[in-house]
């Protein structure tokens, strides 16, 4: 089966939006093993409209749309489809009851415009959304004598993700299965690395890199980096096994570059290692600003290991609240091994955790020199206690934050 | 003129990463009040490049390319045009030293496959890349009779926004100046709001949304939204006589909403308010866990009024450093007003700042009531001492901190 994805809306084509259900949508259809050869953005106008959906059937089997189901002069879908396949639309009561309870739900009065968003061709399915006003549709279609699925879906990306999950994937697993009862799906694994560079990554496993199956793929993120591993195979045993051998290969060239895989992040990794181990860390940054504490406590019950966090920017609050000395700071000033070790202290005692991590630097755009940052990590019964520098030379701002943040999880992560 | 927009990458039909190139290049080409129509989104495949090519060479005038530029076999860009207009490729001396010279700043050996990235179409001209290896092409062809012309550029969102600013932008605007002498442009500004919905603040200006020139347009944000008033001028002065008008109705009606313009965010307002005022704030956060510090730091220049931070997610952080009662925990709990407001008290007194903000709550996804929030904010001479409340309901735990974080924001800037 090959799919293609029709995005409709203005607001796309002039920039406004980013449009995040083109990764999703593009990401499952390759999970199902559907080949997807083109996306189109196209406005709110019907020729042009059309005109995406004339292109799209003549070279693919199932058309995906987002976009274009609200109810204003403006949302177009229900309504060019209806006229390209001259179908006649119906109002569906039950999705009108579905409106108008969600409407009573919210507190807030049903505009008459909404009505339109009940409207259906009458031989079509409809696509349920649970997450919203917009139902979508199913179509099934004969076009240049050939059975065409058109799928539409409202642009708000919550209701799509939904509306996929609950109806659209197992309709089309269905579908695929029909097709071929041996059907091969796609599944994958990531691995994630951390500091180690792309392209390095790249070199030291060119040979898998070239392989046609399991395919391995590198992926690259912000100061991290990804290796996918895939493969097309009847069930999830048989593909964990052929993914195993890579990973194996993976793992004893580079292994100790990985740090996690999947949907794992560098902040979820420490925390459950700080669970594990039932130990908990505290922190007092300065540069980053609540950045390295915020991105912790993003996880879930990161609170078990989170005592105290505290970001002291100033002079007098290192002083007063962590017992950095006066000399210290007029000596090797704020930015320096010293004070970060004195931070690390300060806030160790204060928070009386396993661990503590301190950071100082310069992350610009004023002071000198940009870039410069010192992390002290320290244990409390002083068996480790460390001080790294990092040049980060002239980043940006948010850049020299963010990887600031990168390698204080990464060194928290290789020390408990 | 007429353009549109050929992203070229197999990574961006699989979902791997997102397309912020569309983003940037749709919101440039209508500044310039160039209409563009459709987008597309190809793989790396010659047939389907050159179909894409095909497909929007008949109805456009401007193309414009990103991706496929690189050094790889997978990078068909130049390839496919010099086929698709049987031209000859010939190796540029000047830009295969440009790359040479690049290699050798970063201390890096350049590999034979990189060559390929020097040539270019005997009779067009360079889209030179002072960002980094891949040079794009300016190609001025006639198809079906008529001039058309296609700009290449790389797949690094960095490396396109460097090029259209140097290049490409100027040579558009040359090239429709030439076209009509008295060009009207694109300009607007956009009004930022917080504490209305987009459909509210739709409904109070419903009659500026219907007018043609300028435009309104209501675009949501997370959790907030803006109006851009848009209009065709010839130049900058005549422009914003119109744009103030318009602006002038809407603060009229709704005026009490406006945090901000254009660029601004909530962060950046609250800095600027503080620091015109020379006063500082000290935050205490508890389920927000440093999101609200880590707003207000993103902005150059925060620590001149940022003293002291803390996240104090467990008791024994909020009674040992905040002083608050082991008697105020038991009885009302952590998430009560008593707690916020004995949590700001501490964190006023700790850090000697003017304001004082602490927020406790429950962001989930375990402990109840999920959404239940209380911000406190006070003042150091007591002139202002107030607690409020947020019921977030059953959002995610991501999406409550963010909200809280915008309440915070708002509530400080409202009240300073």
């Amino acid at each position: 089966m090959r799919a293609e994805i029709i995005f409709i809306g203005t607001e796309l084509l002039l920039g406004q939006i980013m449009n995040s259900n083109a990764v999703f949508l593009g990401a499952e259809l390759m999970s199902l093993g559907i080949d997807c050869y083109f996306q189109t953005v196209v406005g709110d106008n019907k020729d042009r409209i059309k005109q995406a959906f004339e292109t799209a059937l003549t070279r693919s089997d199932l058309i995906i749309t987002t976009g274009g189901l609200g109810p204003t002069s403006d949302d177009l879908t229900t309504e060019c489809l209806a006229e390209f396949f001259g179908e006649e639309l119906v109002l569906d009561q039950a999705i009108l009851e579905h409106i108008q309870n969600l409407f009573v739900k919210y507190n807030k009065k049903m505009a008459e415009s909404n009505k339109k968003q009940a409207l259906r061709p009458k031989t079509a399915d409809v696509l349920f959304n649970s997450a919203g006003t917009a139902p979508g549709i199913i179509w099934q279609k004969s076009f240049q004598e050939k059975q065409k699925i058109i799928l539409t879906f409202p642009g708000v990306p919550r209701e799509v993700k939904t509306m996929w999950h609950e109806i659209a994937k197992p309709f089309l697993i269905d579908l695929l299965h029909k097709q071929s009862p041996n059907l091969e799906r796609l599944y994958f694994k990531e691995l994630r690395f951390y500091g180690i560079g792309e392209s390095d990554l790249a070199e030291k496993v060119q040979d898998l890199l070239d392989k046609n199956d399991p395919t391995t793929a590198p992926l690259a993120g912000q100061d991290e980096c990804r290796l996918r591993i895939a493969t097309k195979a009847i069930n999830q045993e048989i593909a964990n096994q052929k993914i195993k051998e890579i990973e194996l290969i993976i793992n004893q060239r580079v292994g100790q570059f990985i740090y996690g895989i999947n949907d794992e992040s560098l902040e979820s990794v420490v925390i459950n290692k700080l669970k594990d181990k039932k130990q908990t860390i505290s922190l007092a940054e300065s540069c980053t600003g609540g950045l390295i504490s915020k991105r912790l406590t993003d996880i879930a019950g990161s609170s078990a290991c989170i005592g105290l966090n505290v970001i002291t920017y100033s002079n007098e609050s290192k002083i007063n609240l962590l017992k950095v000395k006066p000399e210290t700071l007029s000596s090797s000033g704020a930015v320096s091994e010293q004070t970060v070790l004195e931070m690390a202290t300060g806030i160790i005692n204060l928070a009386k955790t396993d661990w503590a991590l301190a950071v100082s630097g310069v992350a610009g755009p004023s002071g000198e020199p940009i870039g410069k940052v010192f992390l002290a990590l320290i244990k409390s019964d002083n068996s480790f206690r460390e001080v790294k520098t990092l040049d980060l030379g002239f980043r940006s701002r948010e850049e020299i934050r963010w990887k600031t943040s990168q390698e204080a999880l990464a060194w928290i992560l290789k020390t408990i």
